[in-house]
């Protein structure tokens, strides 16, 4: 099997789903269902928020789950499981109900982004697949979503195919940047799969291929005439690389009737040298020739060097985009949140040694509770029954500082989770890339609070809880203290 | 398409690749070959060396590239291309020679670890899935050999898969940990793909799943009587899980004739939890059984954890390992080297804004230096046609102190870079994965100086060049002055 073929991504799971699922199976009772939520505990870069990204593939996956010969074969020869439990997987479909955050939701710690509701089966095999697929587009989407703000209004555009792990990172992290607000990729197969726009013009080789730095330039404009962007560091930018440009401009484009459209920077101090190109360009009458910078940027390098005055017009950002370099693992995970027991969901929490892997029990619900000029002040967890009445002042527990009494008055509240995938099978519309990522900037724009969104120090964002649902949670752990 | 269904993974580059192929193409000249080669600039974590792996998917990638219609359409699509090239994509094959250093070679900063010598369009398409690849496994294969060797002996094994950067990444990763001396993997699709050993056994939901943990320990020692390894964290390690879990080796195990073979701490302070239930385990006479830890480790938490005396005999590792996340970006590029004229090779050299970005020009040699008791003392390059006669003294250049006179005496040399791929066909046989393994552990035995895997400011491997090589190359940067 080649990188090429059909790949059966059912098996991607951590051996352990098997071995418990062979467990459910050998230890079967009455048909009853599980609920495992997705959250995660801190967000990347000690940031105040992050960007929830991957349902789409989430979904594709649960409705195409199954086994081949060829996997029950493989794990036939594991010598681990049942043939009884074997044979069930020939005709295994994942029956379960997904709910969850539309995709592109602003999303907080400790909060179920993600709720599966299904047999224990079915549950527990598609932990692997659904978390890695979150981790990484939520990952990217964040990252990508700081970026851009650091950008202040510049294109940026994803360079990082080549530093990404591997070909998927590279593809759905495109997809996952582009969520975040990237402008573009320059990834061809994530262009050619997903519709995102695709740019690119030229590497060092092309400047060295030719027998000089201005016979590589020109032969690129007489290519590309309506498109000539010019990579100006192979030799030196300021005696070399920019001049050859200007010459291009100047006695090939501008008597075909055409204009520069831009030069880029892939080395050096770029705060300094996109000051100096930037004089030498206008001087030169080329004001609206474009100054395109790359090489190891991301949301700090770009906040200092536009903080320096440095003259961009647009970002190529490549591996601190795409392997998320300051924060490279976002933890999402999938707890067991509730047992149905005679038709009812009981609670279970799990205590653990270390006090924030402390879970939030139960099925539950999440709303986004929003201030009357439509800001969101706080996400609220209530029981799944709960009603939740915001046309009076409700009462509500901070979790951190459970004394005291609080209130949300002149508020209404979305509830944030949606029934995705029914029995299997997809039952909400799939929005498109392009809604996914407008959805995200409106957020970012309008909803979620700058204080939250900047780099040091942000604002926390609460999640408070409904009196009933922080009342049973305290409940169970004093049970489980005496277990 | 879904993530299950087969991909052209040629479409797997930059676009400006496609943008400088049909440049290259519109600008053809009589048929000629360019050189490209692929090296890194840094060795990740400031550590003293890197292993290279990757190789495999690159050369299965190089032999199968080609373009559907539905690639060719979409390039169609984007309005850049002649319908010339379009044309010529369609019968499109690499039909270049790849040079490489056998897979899983410990190597250095700024040395050729690969070499493609082609037609300008054929090497220059190839760039980005080259580097991806070789930087995705390289960068888990370098994190995984230091992990390893920070474990000094214990298994480790890889459970990263829900925290890789996706599929890929995590399948990929498993393979790149295996040969970096990881000793199996969780990930059942890396399993399956590569014959890698697999493991996994509960997580805390098949404990939440049951009635209490004592019941979940017994159920589970009851289905996997041979394999029993319980993972003790879900409430009290101390007061709860352990105890459970000698109660289920004496009650259910010991009277079925079997051992408890492990328990498995994910939380809390390891290595002082580590020592208590070993203490606890000996004391009820289960000696045998085995400590397993996992929770956020890496090279660095390991070595701490066993300096404190933490008593554990495997170390699951995850997200530090599959994201290499103290360095997640390994640096390969992909850079142009010479141009043939006239049927020989001229040098290309690439200066840039930035010191460490000055490019070693020109077809050349890499040897691995080896001192009489076989310890790898430099690497040294050479222009591709020198003879090495190491039978004498010989005389070579450190490029940081040119000014020495310095000799190699007693020592032998091997070729690093062998002929790998010819007019795009396999040309070396495919060497097995254990194979490439144990290449990798008998380098790190028994060559490379313990000084250079040391963690802490280890000691830099010398890139040595034989004078005329360094002449050729300053000869180079002088020209590239008056450019």
């Amino acid at each position: 099997m080649t990188q090429f073929d059909s790949r059966n991504i059912s098996m991607m799971m951590d051996l352990y789903e098997m071995t418990m699922a062979n467990g459910y199976f050998v230890n079967q009772r009455e048909p009853h269902r599980v609920v495992f939520d997705v959250f995660y505990r801190k967000n990347p870069d000690q940031g105040g928020y992050a960007v929830f990204a991957g349902l789409e593939q989430v979904v594709e996956y649960l409705e195409n789950l199954h086994f081949e010969r060829a996997d029950i074969d493989y794990f036939r020869s594991l010598n681990l499981f049942s043939d009884d439990f074997l044979r069930y997987l020939e005709d295994f479909r994942f029956t379960g109900d997904l709910y969850a955050f539309p995709e592109g939701t602003v999303m907080y710690p400790n909060e179920p982004v993600m709720t599966v509701v299904a047999p224990p089966i079915d549950a527990q095999l598609v932990e692997t697949a659904i978390l890695t697929q979150v981790n990484h587009q939520s990952l990217i989407a964040t990252k990508t979503s700081r970026i851009v703000r650091a950008a202040q209004g510049r294109a940026v555009s994803d360079f990082g195919a080549r530093r990404a792990h591997n070909l998927d990172a590279a593809v759905y992290g495109a997809r996952a940047a582009y969520i975040g607000g990237a402008s573009g990729t320059a990834t061809v197969m994530a262009g050619q799969k997903f519709g995102i726009p695709v740019s690119g013009t030229m590497a060092h080789s092309w400047v060295m291929y030719f027998k000089d730095e201005y016979e590589a330039f020109r032969r690129y404009a007489e290519a590309y005439p309506d498109n000539v962007v010019l990579l100006v560091d192979t030799y030196d930018v300021l005696h070399s690389g920019v001049p050859h440009a200007i010459r291009v401009a100047k006695d090939v484009l501008e008597p075909a009737g055409r204009r520069l459209k831009g030069v880029r920077l892939d080395s050096g101090d770029l705060a300094y040298l996109s000051k100096k190109v930037r004089k030498m360009l206008d001087d030169a009458g080329l004001e609206d020739c474009q100054i395109i910078v790359s090489n190891s940027l991301d949301e700090y390098t770009i906040t200092s060097i536009l903080n320096q005055g440095g003259r961009i017009d647009s970002f190529g950002v490549g591996e601190r985009l795409i392997t998320a370099k300051s924060d490279p693992v976002f933890g999402a995970v999938y707890k067991m949140a509730a047992v149905e027991e005679n038709g009812s969901f009981v609670p279970r929490i799990k205590v653990s040694e270390t006090l924030e892997k402390i879970t939030n029990p139960g099925l539950k619900q999440v709303y986004r509770v929003l201030s009357d000029c439509g800001q969101a002040v706080a996400d609220l967890i209530t029981g799944a029954q709960e009603e939740v009445d915001l046309t009076v002042p409700y009462r509500y527990v901070d979790p951190e500082k459970p004394w005291k009494n609080r209130y949300f008055e002149h508020c209404t509240a979305r509830k944030l989770q949606k029934l995705i995938v029914k029995d299997g099978k997809r039952v909400a519309p799939a929005p498109s890339l392009e809604e996914i990522r407008a959805y995200v900037k409106r957020q970012l724009d309008t909803e979620i609070w700058p204080e939250e969104q900047r780099f040091e120090n942000p604002h926390k964002h609460y999640l408070d809880m409904s009196p009933a649902y922080y009342e049973m949670k305290m409940n169970l752990l004093d049970e489980a203290r005496n277990l």
